[in-house]
């Protein structure tokens, strides 16, 4: 039987296309597609027995790449390769110029992505080859949707995710500091102006510990912790310049996804975006392949829990925590998780702007008590979990840097190194000029804020694109409020984004007041 | 938490793209893609939260279709929306044209699909919903891809099967011939030369019970029995046009691509080629879903067996016609499952021409005894399943129907309707003029010809869009031979192909001799 197999193994490999060669003269398409596109003539790509939706080897110049084909019969005469924009930018394609066009082999990770469908687990090369071949756009999204939907049904063993964190980081370039010991932290998401990054890194920093964080932008919410730096300074640097701004400040705030690194995840929630899929094994894999490739040596993980967030209950937070730690360790990595409340938004803003003055006030010692607090709390753990300060002082001493203004100090001389004005104050930092106020309509006490609602509202106001759009939340869950007091305010840029706010609010339930009676059967 | 949940889903549905509107005026591009997809001004789309590769919803003139997005910064100004020629033919959209440009809903199947990949069964309602969706693009490949996996994972209920087959058949047109009984047949693939479904459809009209076959293209065989019959006439018809076929023969040889039969299976086996696979589910809907789509209440299905084909040994044969069995019940078709052995080519000839010849002798009283024995039992199965003939004189009959030439006939009439020369014999069908004949290099017997080898073989001398090219094989498995006796004959159309041909055979083993000595251990 094996021998049978490895037979006709072999009658797959003969490709006869091989052996024939298809040469084509580049023709420069402007259009940018996200994708490496080339338009071949149809009738001549027919005969080379290649159709609409292939995927081919085009060679030049003795670099090869992978390319999906188009056809058209207008477009491109016989004998041209229309190249869109994408591609063109790969080794300066001119017009004119001959491309090989070649069948590509059958990707070498189809096997492997079938042996985990086929309730198998994959081994570190195995991992690594799809990893390898995604980049190479050498698997389609099929394939890929292939693998995670497996992944997501099958569940992936520790090993496979260790496997896909170290193949994560090889998929980018890595920051290395040279120096001990490095800090990062993580937060899982879904809580509206949860800011607390800002005010942590500074306070590690100002405790002189390197905490080199990158941060995402939104994607539907309100805003990305580097959406809101972004209104304080520049987020966008390559890896040299951010390990030049670190080794001076011990802290950044940079955007990710300005960074080559683990691009390989980008891919990936690409994929799993819209199926909202997301395997345990993959976020994990994600997010500790992330801080590998900054050189973190401990991490703190930020479990929110609660309603409308990803993790509904604590006893699921802890199960997530737990995996965390077990696969943390085995990465070299000393990860401190905490679980905390994520049913309301954190701080008063929602919005890029509205939540720098939050962040500010803060650093000034005054500012929300629960991003206060919260932030507190997590660079005091962060402080403790690297042996900086003994455990049980982290709150203290946190608190301390920044009361004495030192964190308010080290946050400046990182805006400034970031290219900001290191001399901002919260009354620089314009917000939208069109407010709407809403007012309470009953007295009693607030039950409930939305997390989903807020970050809706200040979104359709305008953020996290227009920097002083978005809430700005004046009573918290628990306060008592009478008929006619102010609940939040929505700002906007623009009067009819704002308009488009307010009409959607009337279809929502952004607070909801405590109630005694909660139905009556008759 | 139900409550919850559903102010949850309120949330998520107010979307203030809606509320804005985006209208461009059209640019037509001349590429054909495959896909609906439209150009957006790059800095426009960001403004309305659009992005390359998402969904939208474009309506013009009170009809509505979903559309992929590119975005670029050149070829489309602000204002303008590029459409390729795929969506220009759609409402005949002119340039200049206004069009609108508006966010689409979440797929009503993400939520089926999810379920489905949770373990959960499907109900009919679901399943429709699904293909539905695909039908309309509404559902990217990457959701239809995460569907195929968990289908395969998870596998199929027979209630499932069914509502696939039955949505499958809504998803097209259906042929209403009006007569009774209604007999068709599938093979389930992957034997070379394997013609008896020309051979059977004349046999059976010829006994005067309808049998409208709809048959395929090759994808990655030599041929596939479309791709044969058009040697003598025509395939592509649409539905009227085969339905008066049919009413004046009682049979027909057409290719089900050219009529709107079950389109949502194209659309499924293109997702699922890349990954082959083929969860048993979908095969089953598949084929019964084309077989109702035309009527059939008697079906016959061959299941070959044997080494290199999809089912490899006799028990899993049985278990697959077990399941073809019960699922055609419920969907109220009277199936016998037929398992046959699918080790070594059928007939002489591999290749359209070549098979046509095949077809020809066999009617004609001659040719290959394989091909002819295997059709004689399959029409004779088919003759008794819907009771034409008593049981065990099937055979006989089908048998009588060709020794008194009125198969022939029969298939002469159909020829004639389907646009061919009635008058064809052997000698008109035209050949590769350029052939090398493989001799022995041994004396002993043939063990063994390989399916993939002769198919590829023939594939790469130009079959099956070079209808004369295909390999024609002189000697069958048990065979004794003696060295330099004629193995088989490689024709080609053209010379180069004929040396592809060959320089790839000599990578392969297209025939093993009998060996008794397979291995020996010091």
């Amino acid at each position: 039987m094996v021998e049978y197999v490895e037979k006709e193994a072999k009658a797959e490999k003969v490709d006869v296309w091989k052996i024939k060669k298809y040469v084509c003269k580049v023709k420069p398409i402007d259009i940018y597609t996200g994708k490496n596109i080339i338009v071949l003539n149809k009738v001549e790509a027919q005969e080379h027995d290649i159709y609409s939706g292939y995927r081919t080897e085009i060679r030049h110049d003795g670099k090869s790449i992978i390319a999906i084909v188009d056809v058209s019969e207008e477009i491109v005469e016989s004998g041209e390769i229309g190249v869109f924009r994408d591609l063109a930018g790969w080794h300066k394609l001119k017009k004119g110029e001959l491309i090989e066009v070649v069948h590509m082999d059958q990707p070498e990770s189809v096997k492997f992505i079938k042996k985990k469908l086929d309730k198998g687990s994959l081994n570190s090369y195995e991992i690594q080859t799809i990893v390898k071949e995604i980049m190479q756009d050498r698997l389609s999204e099929i394939e890929t949707s292939a693998w995670i939907t497996a992944a997501y049904i099958n569940g992936f063993t520790d090993e496979e995710v260790i496997a896909l964190a170290e193949a994560t980081v090889d998929s980018g370039e890595q920051l290395n500091l040279g120096k001990k010991p490095i800090l990062d932290k993580h937060c899982i998401g879904g809580v509206a102006g949860n800011r607390t990054t800002m005010v942590i890194v500074p306070i590690i920093a100002a405790a002189g510990v390197y905490i080199p964080k990158t941060s995402s932008r939104s994607i539907t919410s309100a805003s990305g912790t580097a959406d809101t730096m972004e209104v304080l300074s520049d987020v966008i640097f390559n890896m040299d310049e951010m390990r030049s701004i670190v080794l001076k400040a011990k802290g950044a705030v940079v955007w990710g996804g300005g960074m080559k690194l683990a691009p390989v995840d980008d891919k990936l929630i690409r994929v799993r975006h819209p199926l909202s899929l997301d395997p345990e094994g993959m976020l994990l894999a994600s997010i500790l392949g992330k801080k590998k490739s900054v050189g973190a040596e401990f991490v703190l993980i930020d479990i929110p829990v609660g309603r409308g967030v990803k993790v509904p209950y604590v006893e699921r937070g802890n199960e997530l925590a737990k995996h965390f730690l077990r696969v943390g360790a085995k990465l070299n990595m000393k990860i401190e998780a905490l679980i905390t409340d994520g049913a309301e938004p954190v701080g008063n803003g929602v919005g890029p702007g509205l939540e720098c003055i939050d962040v500010l006030e803060v650093l000034e010692g005054r500012g929300p008590d629960d991003l206060r607090h919260k932030s507190l709390i997590m660079a005091g753990k962060l402080l403790e979990l690297c042996n900086k300060v003994e455990v049980g002082r982290g709150y203290s001493v946190a608190e301390g840097l920044v009361n004495s203004g030192k964190a308010l100090a080290k946050f400046r001389e990182i805006i400034g190194l970031q290219g900001g004005n290191p001399k901002v104050k919260t009354s620089d930092i314009q917000v939208g000029q069109y407010t709407h106020t809403i007012t309470s309509d009953v007295s009693g006490s607030i039950f409930h804020i939305d997390n989903k609602v807020m970050s809706k509202t200040a979104r359709i106001a305008g953020a996290p694109r227009d920097k002083g759009a978005g809430v700005l939340i004046h009573r918290m869950r628990g306060d008592r409020v009478e008929k006619g007091d102010k609940l939040f305010t929505v700002f906007s840029e623009s009067e009819a984004k704002l308009d488009f706010a307010l009409k959607a609010l009337k279809e929502l339930e952004p607070i909801e007041m405590r109630k005694m009676l909660l139905g009556s059967i008759q």
